[in-house]
């Protein structure tokens, strides 16, 4: 969370959960296999807008559908950024 | 209805009802035969909009079209999240 | 009109008229060629949106374009559910 | 004009015009060549919207586009609801 | 000018300048090689919006887009109503 | 830019700058593959909408998208004609 | 950036960083396998709109989606201009 980056607006950057690589009873799922995370955590968040002020907050865990937000590679890492509204719920 | 999540918004979180394995008649339908259920349980909901606040509450049940809302695997239960608009109508 | 169903916001519940199974010059239509029903009951109707409040009423007959509205099956009845703004008329 | 149907918000019932049966030089025009009427009588029309009163009045020849429309059978005869914002102009 | 038409809102009605039957050489255009007329008349005007007044006046010159508009033949001359964000100027 | 015209509203009258006949380094481009050029001279631009003055001037170099804009031909040269929020910057 | 170029309303003048040539592991990628940048720097922005006033300043060093904004070449560099809304984050 160290990351010097200000999303602007309504986005918001999300650092996805690691996808799990075992299934419910223990088999390894080789790598294509594997379902893209639908889960992450807040890394930074904007302002929101003059009509929607942002609601996340920076290290809450969220559910986002599987196709939101745009892919940043960031120091290495794999980040997305999306629109709160693309954001589902805070688990 | 445990489950520690709060939806966005104008989002709010279902859980189908199980879809029905017998016809009217008695018949059994095979798996692939069964209809997607359109009926199901508000398990949490957002705080809506500026403009919209909610008005299902948790615990009704609703009626909603077969191709609304984002499904979502959660503690190994299928739920599917939509957006209030979604929802057609209380019974 | 017994059922209980409470369309949410500008959302309609409507009974469709039974299809006519005669022409006008008494010739049974074939199942198969029937047209599908345009004028229909209200059972249930929501409480409108802030902006657009419902001027339907339970019990009036209207009409609709052909395709509107989403079909649902309530006690073994089909009904229609759709948005005031895709009644066309009163009749 | 002794329908009992009251068009909802901004739709308008228009009754079409005949269609011309003869060419302007005499020639009858056989049924399948006749072009689709663009004018009607105004025999309902609803009360507007809160944003946008209607304007035309019952009985007011108007002009409208070639698809506008929804066409609709009342008592053996064909009429057609539109929106006023199909309706071009008054004749 | 003397076509009694009333066209509604923001809607104008032109009559498009004739096509040049010669090229700046004087050799004759056949008949389909003949490019549409994106000039004409304003032979008359809706009163507007109420968002938007309209700002075209009876007899102005107008300049349009190639495919702005609907035909109109009203006592056989062929016109073009459009909404008036589909002209372009005035010259 | 005697031209006598008014664009109306949000639209902006250009004149678009002859392009290049020449490559850097001196070769003469044939005629079909040169680029059509994206700046241009303002000649003439409407009074703005309610909501957004133009801010744009006649004699303004403008830059524009490739695709921007409807091509007019006046007194037998060629103009485009365009929304002020196609233009993309004043140079 | 000393382009004398004024983006209009919510536009913004970008200058893409240069493509990284070397891989992570300082293999040298050939000109065609290279990614386009996500990354430049702000050279020049607008004023806003009446609605939303610009936010990223000159000098900014800002991270887009791949496919935003409009290529120009001045001067003989590649600029990209884009809406404020297409930059995704400040970094």
């Amino acid at each position: 969370m160290g990351l010097n980056i200000k999303p602007l607006a309504d986005r918001v950057l999300i650092e996805p959960a690691a996808a799990e690589t075992k299934t419910a009873s223990g088999i390894i799922i080789p790598d294509n296999a594997k379902e893209k995370p639908q889960k992450g955590t807040v890394i930074a968040a904007g302002k929101g807008t003059k009509d929607e002020p942002i609601t996340v907050k920076v290290g809450d865990t969220v559910l986002y559908g599987k196709y939101a937000g745009t892919e940043l590679k960031l120091e290495g890492k794999d980040y997305l950024i999306m629109r709160e509204s693309d954001i589902l719920a805070i688990v």
